[in-house]
């Protein structure tokens, strides 16, 4: 386990030979790739990305345009909560827009999140994990960085930019509100949303859930004081921020969603319009707790619950944007991916999300990080389901690839994502994947290669609704936490000491993973 | 809650005034059915009634005969195993063949088995609790029945005979071993297959997982003479059973499935010549532990689990008997139904079952009898999902109904199935069912009424793993045990104080039900 204290770390890391670097784990099909050693290894598949790059070829050929990306990022929600992952109407929240997407597009049930929101967000857009950029946990109201943690990093957006791209960030930021640290400082042509979760903007107006708060003058002055951003903001690339509206009740917050909508609405029929290829990343507020529907979608579900609204309400407005695409004719040239940027958080549980492992956001149990995925796009993905691995940050690298881009990845330094544009787009495509590392804050806290999880480090809850750091217990240095999470979806029963081969293969690929920090050393922005 | 002291049932049950059964509660929006008070109680929905009568009289008019009907019943296979309930290939076992046919046909996601095997294959062919019929547990090997609880039945097979059906049940049975107790003496044209269990039957040689019987001649004579019966018989209506195959080893029962399969096969080809309609109950032995894939099919899972390869046998038999019906020109005319006979079985544990929910087979929590549930029937069934409630004592009254037999279901007892035509066949049919009353053997456990159940007793495990009748604490006569399905589907928090209302609508229902059993007393069958 990589502990806090570097020296620790670093004395771990280095009785490793420099040979074993080299070296792929005997479990793992993966390689690294030539020319890319930085890069995060990868199982050869000429064959299809070939195919991909036929098929990407043909549609541009078709269309005389470079083809557009879109992601949903949904706040919070959890694994089990869309009807494609067994939720939907059978938990009182249906979600047919999502559903349908699943259906013809490509499921994929083995994707991986990190834990937490700032974590995931940052690491889809740099392509690399938290622990590298010094984004390792939530940025919180009132944190003092140390240093901008995006000074050298290479965003997405960025990458795309050099392409030709027009990159768009709508909602939700959560990874810096400085200057130099907002989306449109990074890289994002445009900015329109805010920039910190929804309770944190919302709990000053909430009396019925903080009274603590609302109720006590002196509390809420220096609520005040902390300079919590709380507002509607936009902002151009290497423009100033405008205040578009300040948010001023719990109704405003609740009607947010609709607001961010007809924003990125408006911004896709100026797209069709210049006919300029797009990347939009739009990151709903909801379903974070505290959530209220909007007006419209109050009572929407069966269940009646804020939270099911709120999953009604999400799922309404990704089947608004994708009409949107369609109405303008742009669903065929456009990729679209689907999931959330962590397991379901439980401060209001049960009027929460719903997971069907263990844990919870927070934790490196699957309930924490396995999240929704769906890759959507009209024609060009065989309608089917695949349980291979996918990390989120295959995103950065996979959204590149698309935009004809990945060549403007930088080799200069460890990338974590993986391009698997040929697991995506080839019919019957496999992942180029073979193993996750999941990094909680400073800690490699588990590895899975194949079914197989194995933990350096455990935390338990003694109620597995709260999130793992409210009364939890760790353990570590104890027998083998290895996992099947084959025959253990769970995680329930330890599996270590049956296949010490697995234990030492995974403890292979720990030291493996960990020389990369040798070389490049964790950055520290003061999180 | 009613124990199995008969006294203290009837003691509750007089306390009830008459005028107060023949209401509904006021969270319900079902009614007894005139002239059919004795039936459950329904939803009156004539519309989709009618639509789905049409839809059947225009087939019958197309092909100028009745439907065939095939149910597939899995034993102890838990709802999350097959991939369209987030099973699958996502842990190790893929199940294209179900995925295919519950994406082309209707999901029922809310479907409900009796906690264990004989109550729920009793109460599939009686349409009544096992605690009317006295098949209120498994039958054991060894155990003396006072009385057999056939005597007095008006089972599937005997109203489909009366409307010219052929009835054959192939494969398990456990609902009695003895003369007038066998399926061929109980309405059934004829049967092919093992009495017992998969484990019952093989564990005598099976000497790695019981030593203490395999390797001790005491107890090995002592077993032989309990009587088990362990072999593979053949019995025609009103005729004797013959012997076809001893089970003589392990590997005996690991083809057993496929020996099955054949003779299923075997008459499906006999029907479409006869041109008779017919009835085929395919029972398989598999999943119930201990699982042996055949020989074709060891390894053949991607965790390489005995269970999980059983699974993919399963998956591939179910796709081997369409394509057997496809072949013969009888998929369009044949009603098909997938389900298990209880939540999954934790013996072997951790290669068993899935399910995400609480519990496990044996207990009244979701995991104990929430089970898989497909409908196929090609071009008579819209695909589509429905979390609508649906019990499989359904079953015997939509499969009679089907049959066009439903005037032939007996109106002098208490039935508890309810005639679900409509929901299954009519576009966007409703369910006709707003409650599940869960027995476990002689004792109304718990009620569910839409979204909320309450139970009356509560049985709790200290390994959420294991059996409920292993090492378990039951707890009763607490705060009021109610439940929100829809924001809590595993059953953690109890939330009856805030919702006093509900707890006494549900009381008040579970007197409505207690009703018919002062009129029609339980019947004991010595079990």
């Amino acid at each position: 386990m990589f502990k806090k204290n570097a020296a620790i770390f670093l004395g771990v890391i280095l009785l490793i030979s420099s040979e074993a670097f080299s070296q792929a784990t005997p479990l793992s099909k993966a390689r690294p790739i030539p020319g890319k050693e930085n890069w995060q290894a990868a199982i050869p598949l000429p064959g299809q990305e070939k195919a991909a790059a036929e098929k990407l070829a043909a549609l541009q050929k078709k269309t005389g345009k470079k083809p557009n990306i879109v992601w949903f990022l949904i706040d919070d929600m959890g694994h089990g909560d869309p009807g494609f992952n067994g939720g939907g109407a059978t938990i009182g929240a249906a979600t047919p827009n999502m559903d349908r997407l699943a259906a013809n597009g490509l499921k994929l049930t083995s994707t991986y999140s990190q834990p937490t929101c700032t974590p995931t967000r940052s690491a889809i857009l740099t392509g690399r994990i938290p622990a590298r950029t010094g984004l390792t946990r939530p940025i919180l109201t009132g944190d003092k960085l140390t240093k901008n943690p995006w000074e050298d990093e290479i965003s997405l957006p960025a990458v795309l930019s050099s392409a030709g791209y027009k990159s768009v960030l709508t909602g939700k930021w959560h990874i810096g509100e400085l200057e130099g640290m907002r989306p449109f400082d990074v890289g994002f042509d445009e900015y329109y949303g805010y920039y910190g979760a929804e309770k944190e903007i919302s709990q000053e107006f909430d009396k019925r859930r903080y009274p603590d708060l609302v109720l006590d003058s002196f509390k809420l002055d220096a609520y005040h004081k902390s300079g919590a951003s709380k507002d509607l903001v936009y902002g151009k690339k290497g423009g100033k921020e405008q205040l578009i509206k300040a948010t001023t009740s719990v109704e405003d917050m609740a009607e947010a969603d609709q607001v961010l909508k007809d924003f990125s609405i408006k911004k896709i029929r100026e797209f069709a319009k210049s006919g300029e290829p797009f990347f939009l990343e739009h990151s709903f507020m909801k379903v974070h707790t505290d959530v209220w529907a909007s007006k419209k979608f109050e009572g929407k579900s069966a269940s009646k619950y804020p939270y099911k609204d709120g999953v009604v309400e999400v799922d309404a407005i990704i089947g608004e944007i994708v009409s949107e695409l369609e109405k303008n004719g742009l669903l065929e040239n456009t990729f679209i991916f689907i999931t959330s940027d962590n397991g379901p958080q439980m401060d209001a549980w049960p009027d929460a999300g719903f997971t069907p492992f263990r844990g919870t956001k927070g934790s490196a149990w699957e309930g924490g990080t396995r999240v929704p995925g769906v890759v959507y796009w009209k024609g060009m993905i065989k309608p089917r389901e695949s349980a291979e691995l996918f990390d989120l940050m295959d995103l950065y690298n996979t959204t590149a690839a698309i935009a004809g881009a990945i060549d403007k990845v930088p080799t200069d330094r460890p990338i974590d994502g993986i391009n698997q544009v040929g697991f995506l787009l080839a019919d019957n495509g496999q992942s180029a994947r073979d193993r996750i590392h999941t990094w909680v804050e400073r800690d490699l806290v588990a590895i899975r290669i194949h079914e197989f999880k194995m933990y350096f480090m455990i935390t338990e809850s003694d109620n597995p609704h709260l999130m793992i750091d409210q009364s939890t217990i760790t353990k570590s240095g104890l027998a083998p936490w290895l996992f099947n999470l084959y025959i253990d979806p769970k995680e329930s029963r330890v599996v270590g000491h049956a296949l010490n081969a697995w234990t030492a293969s995974i403890s292979a690929e720990a030291k493996y993973h960990a020389a990369s920090f040798v070389k490049f050393p964790p950055k520290n922005v003061g999180l």
